[in-house]
């Protein structure tokens, strides 16, 4: 579970390997019997799949499930297979041995939602309302009550989605899936490859005030919102996600990027090629991210700051300081039973007054 | 305030009562001249209820109000109600004695909903998108720019929202409602009496990726997500809240489990019956929840947790083990005025220092 | 950068102060030569403003920048002019001289996006499904795909997005901009000059329930509700944030008041004239904050507290009592290195104990 393909269509393991890209796979060894060289019409894991689908294993923790798969094939690791060879009985299932068996995996998956998808002709709904000075690729496809504005280019194979409003002057590269329900505001650019889930929201006015006491006592003046977004190729951008654009220059996503749901970045934000970061985390404006870091689900980075390369956060964790050196940073009140929190906690508040006890005490 | 229903068609409180199931009224005691069996307008705090309205006390903590409530009637507790017959002079309101007030007022407040309904005619708008291949019971309504994909079916009396984008091969039970502006994705299904509010994404993609250094150094390669959405019967998702789909099996939400606004399901979770999440909650992919728990708002558990029956999270609290004994559990750090903070969080970074120096001084 | 205007149709910086409202400027000090009274096309930060941009400095720190500004005009405060009118030589653009630069500079963008708007015929997209009760001034634009529900009246100059669902008995004042794929539930009513993000939910149900043992153990009964939300003027609203109805009284958001992206508003809250909450804030039902109170982003408050005016609560900081002196709040656990918190952490849930240890030495 699941099965993707019906087993008339379902590929040869031999088969289905030759059609994915990278070298990955170090050697086959054939299972036995109707598992020398099985067709493979899914995936699942190692406790779900099934006689016709292939699973994985990617530490030899998961020794004890393995030996209970009831798979046609394991994708493993040189060193598990050598323990599955040595067992005694050996398991039926083919072994595709593998030193980096999830990449495998998530290729192998590539290729079924590849082969499942249904042939599509490229087209663009009748009810969406498209300007005319619009640039849309031939190839590409556009759903029911989409509405793109003037001078907006779209590039070939790029998917765009029901109910998707997208603004004037707005470039989206070739092969770009923009799933239904999602706002694209004027001048936003995006680069190839895109992905953008349902209900995202690029391009919003970011959240720019003056104190203009001339309106009332403590009142706002707003500031108007020139930058726009700029993101790079590759970019992925989850569920409900919001990225500002930016005061007077842009807020830029590069290369690679990766936000989970529910994500907000402020305007004038950079954040850097194959940065990722898991739901419901917040980045304030004008803040800087560098490339490769990881920001775990709800931690908040506060305004102007600097993060350098290789920074991983944890998540529930707040930065409000500079960081340049790469490594885990972390800040979570760790979580107990209320009663023994309220106790902990109680005494939080007297940290500084529980130091200078202490000191006196030293002092003697 | 709010009066609810024109005074010509407000019940008298003894009619009204009879149509409330459950059982849950001990008495009625009779108000005084024209409350006697006074006509039920509407619903109202103790305070803010005038002499159409029914209102109704919690707890002893609110006699005070009660004994200045204008409304026509009041719920009350027994140990209340003795309370306020010894009371001289006795209120003038009706008071109907009840060992759970507050359901009875949902109840009353559920009865009202009910009346106020304009009567409405099934139907679908002439501008809903529907695949000849979706199957639409007779009783559903379908609101303008909708769009229903293939293979899908809606049973009877749901109402699908103006704007309202539902993908290929879902299912939705009798008598939901799904408001405006939601997005379903491909084969989501959903049981009866559902309630999505408006904004809410289910069936996103998960957020799943394998490092893939063939792309470009700490670059991200994506995994398909062949999961769906399966949720129970009497579920309601708030505004603007995701779940997402599974990688390979399915996102669970089990009967009866309220989303408040804002909330992130990740993949391959699973929320156990009747447990409700207050709104900006974050569950990370893969996370078991019991069943009756309650997290509060803002809220965050990370992935791969199993987390038992009848636990609670107070707000505001990162959950990052497993819990498997019932009960509250807190985290979160206590908020004072900022130079306070400031002292005491400098000594948060010392205290495995401070612990060090406190054991060297007991050791003498 | 950005140029804002062509450089034909850009105004003297004599003409473009003399637009300006608010008597702000003290002083203008022509520059050198073509900067005497220059053409001004934008506007820039002061390391990236062009020789047709104004530049503005908000503080003598900026002082290395602005003596490097390639500006044709920079706004500058007092003790900044007297630096640079002595400075040798003396940079060639000219000085604006002012007290609040950073408000005239929002002012003059202010004139940019009210310049740079293309001259835009008030029209209904002939999409646009309104109810012929809709009360809907001649000078509203309405965009493809808006909804507009029974009896809803919205006023002058208004406009209206693409794809934007507004329910029946929905009251929107002059001037007021709500953005595409927007959801205005029924009966809720918003000020003059608001401005509506995308993705905006406003008026969903609150989140409210009852225990009904009655339906299964542990399960909810939902409590219907009837009260709406009241947003006054000059009210600005986030993409993708949600402000709930009540449950029997009003959510109010008072005049001034500004939210940014994805927070979340409980049922029956009430936030005072110009408090502004940066994203990711939570405010649980019934809680009522004063007036010029700022939120830091992700600030979460619980349910049925009353914060006074002139409260600041840093980002990231959960409160969880009233509050009633004005006056910054916090409760951030510091971040670390991952390794140092965890030394640090383990020693959280012995304060309490680390205490008593503390006083058993003080007694000796």
């Amino acid at each position: 579970m699941p099965v993707l393909l019906d087993l008339d269509r379902a590929p040869a393991l031999s088969e289905l390997l030759k059609a994915i890209p990278g070298g990955l796979v170090q050697k086959i060894v054939p299972g036995s019997d109707a598992f020398a060289d099985p067709a493979i019409a899914g995936l699942g894991s190692l406790t779900s799949a099934g006689p016709s689908e292939i699973s994985f294993a990617v530490h030899t923790k998961y020794l004890p499930q393995i030996s209970l798969a009831r798979a046609c094939a394991v994708i493993v690791l040189p060193e598990i297979d050598e323990q599955i060879a040595a067992s005694d009985p050996v398991p039926p299932y083919a072994r595709v041995v593998c030193k980096h068996p999830y990449l495998l995996y998530a290729r192998l998956a590539q290729w079924f939602e590849w082969a499942r998808q249904p042939a599509r002709a490229a087209a663009v709904h009748p009810t969406a309302v498209i300007d005319p000075t619009a640039q849309i690729a031939p190839s590409v496809s556009v759903g029911p009550y989409a509405v793109i504005g003037a001078r907006t280019r779209i590039d070939a194979m790029t998917q765009i989605g029901a109910g998707t409003i997208i603004g004037a002057d707005v470039e989206i590269g070739a092969s770009s899936n923009i799933h239904a329900r999602v706002t694209i505001y004027d001048r936003v650019h995006i680069g190839a490859r895109a992905l953008i889930l349902s209900g995202a929201v690029l391009g919003a006015d970011g959240f720019g005030f003056a104190p203009d006491p001339s309106i009332a006592r403590g009142a706002w003046g707003r500031i108007p919102q020139f930058g726009s977004v700029v993101i790079g190729n590759d970019v992925e951008i989850g569920a409900n996600t919001t990225v500002d654009r930016g005061a007077l220059e842009d807020t830029v996503l590069e290369d690679g990027v990766k936000l989970d749901n529910q994500i907000m970045i402020g305007h004038n934000c950079r954040i850097g090629a194959h940065t990722a970061a898991a739901a419901c985390v917040g980045v304030a404006g004008s803040t800087t991210i560098g490339a490769r870091c990881t920001l775990g689900g709800a931690a908040m980075l506060s305004g102007h700051l600097v993060i350098g390369d290789d920074v991983h956060i944890s998540g529930g964790t707040a930065v409000t300081y500079n960081i340049s050196k790469p490594g885990r940073y972390t800040g979570v009140f760790p979580s107990t039973e209320h009663s023994e929190w309220q106790r902990n906690a109680a005494v939080v508040s007297q940290l500084a007054a529980l130091r200078k006890r202490l000191r006196v005490l030293e002092r003697g």
